[in-house]
């Protein structure tokens, strides 16, 4: 046992708008020897997720918001360096909340660390497609979509962590799928991962393109929308709407870097008409279904029903870069930093 | 058996805005004698509805548009006059969708016919408190409002028709209720329904007046809405919601006559974070709470639980004034047209 030197990224200033690499300062700590019930980690992989946007201002929510000159808080793979814990030994590989950092000395609880389940999967496999945004896909769409064979599902960024696995998990399901996304490359990828047909949003240009997309791709209407995006996504989906469709609000990545709250969207009316259940998505409410994701998810990969991407940065210094990049659609699938 | 001279308001023009007096026609037709499996029915009470607003445009909706140079339809209360169908019998009271004219014959089925349910009202409850405004009250807080003992309920609208019950409901159901209308006079009548606070919205001004009158009004934030106002009610009552609160959309009348849709609450990414339901409410998606409502609100009623207010215009002359007087918030709970 010896202390171990790290890396880590504080806040530095509340980000105005899009956050700018300024805001984030990288400063050298240490992770000293653990104490009696604490665990020494090494960080193999942190994950980079757009809710983290939101814990950057200083603004009651969900989640804690960051605080200013403490090390960023997020989902990290590690392995045990050391362990004063009955229940971890050195070589264990965890998972826990103390990422964008290299490494760290704490008691289990303080970060909820856990061993990473058994199944046949490489370990930064548990931060996307079988770890929260996995969880995520699975329950939004599941639960709260209640989707039936034959339906129409459409599901905005489609390409990215969640919504390319809501993509196929619809398919799964027996459902016609449209996923949007940014770019040709990526609806490309879209239409690869089963969906019946892609938009590209950027191409759609306003919300009047956007609208009649995805009346053409998908001519009978929405039955469950899956928002990872907001704002005009979600007014076209609405429109699109069949009568009592159902909305998971799972992400509005459009408006997170937002310094004026944007109007919502103008035909809140149909609601009524088209009797739309709306409902917002946080994935740890649902807790309850983990048993199930997890004996789902690893089979569906390994029976090659489903598919992911990862997008990856190397090294510590690089995680800013990395979290900037899901504001500019640069990731395909879940976007990950290896840090050793 | 004979003809009868009727009059009934036919939709001239498809108003633009405000409905104008001159959108709509007052024509003298008749209601001839009754071939087999036909009655003829002279109106005593007619409803009007703001619902009716959307039935005056072109648009595909829930309720089939009122087609031009047609009578209007609507709910109403009559009288049998002389039956060629064995269900009914001159004198019988009937209620039926032929509102907007004084008389009519007609097969049963194509005017939704029945006989007025049996209960100590005046035949006229049967259009209000125990008809679809009180099914619509029942139906949207019980069953997609939830509330429970203790928790607060707001609802917009509560002086009216709807809202009124709504009020009185969630009282009966153990819940801190809080109103908003407009004016002193119906946020005096708010409270003598049993509303532990009244917001008049007049006074608030603005969406940020409206937002602090509520969160003053309903410290403990909101836990269930029930929308029949839209705007910045819906964005009030977005702010205001705490984490899992249900909202049942019933009407938007602050919208109806908007000649270009208004924007959204620009706080829907608030749904996310306060894992909000938002449901659109159609009162007849619901017929199979009817014997219950049936059951319940007349015994309310005779408990001296459930008080109920009319604001009656007379003659069939005066529908359009009435109908008016609904946008500019001239009734007090229901109101309604006396014909006869």
């Amino acid at each position: 046992m010896s202390t171990v030197t790290t890396r880590e990224w504080r806040l530095k200033s509340r980000p105005v708008g899009l956050p700018k690499s300024s805001d984030f300062e990288l400063v050298t700590a240490e992770a000293r020897e653990p104490a009696a019930g604490e665990v020494q980690v090494r960080n193999i992989w942190m994950s980079v997720d757009p809710y983290m946007r939101g814990r950057m201002n200083d603004a009651k929510s969900y989640a804690e918001p960051y605080q200013l000159g403490q090390a960023m808080t997020g989902g990290a793979i590690g392995e045990v360096l050391a362990s004063q814990h009955p229940d971890y030994s050195a070589g264990d590989l965890v998972r826990s909340m103390a990422g964008w950092r290299e490494a760290f000395t704490a008691n289990p609880e303080a970060v909820a660390l856990e061993k990473l389940p058994a199944a046949n999967l490489p370990p930064q496999a548990f931060l996307g497609v079988a770890g929260m945004p996995g969880m995520t896909a699975y329950v939004g769409l599941l639960r709260m979509g209640e989707p039936k064979e034959g339906e129409t599902v459409f599901v905005s960024g489609a390409a990215g962590a969640v919504g390319s696995l809501v993509v196929q998990i619809a398919k799964i399901k027996g459902c016609r799928v449209v996923g949007s996304a940014g770019g040709p490359e990526k609806c490309d990828y879209v239409r690869s991962l089963g969906a019946d047909a892609a938009i590209d949003y950027r191409k759609a240009g306003d919300v009047k393109g956007l609208i009649s997309a995805l009346r053409e791709a998908a001519p009978n209407g929405v039955d469950v929308y899956f928002d990872n995006v907001g704002g005009d996504h979600l007014t076209a989906a609405i429109d699109a709407a069949n009568p009592f469709a159902r909305m998971a609000i799972c992400g509005m990545i459009s408006i997170y870097n937002a310094t004026k709250p944007p109007p919502g969207p103008p035909n809140m009316a149909m609601i009524i008409g088209k009797r739309l259940r709306i409902q917002g998505l946080l994935v740890w409410d649902n807790r309850d279904m983990l048993p199930d994701f997890l004996r789902d998810m690893p089979q569906w990969i390994a029976d090659g029903k489903i598919k992911y991407e990862e997008t990856v940065f190397k090294g510590i210094d690089k995680a800013p870069d990395a979290f900037l990049s899901l504001f500019s659609g640069k990731n395909t699938g879940k976007m990950l930093v290896e840090l050793a």
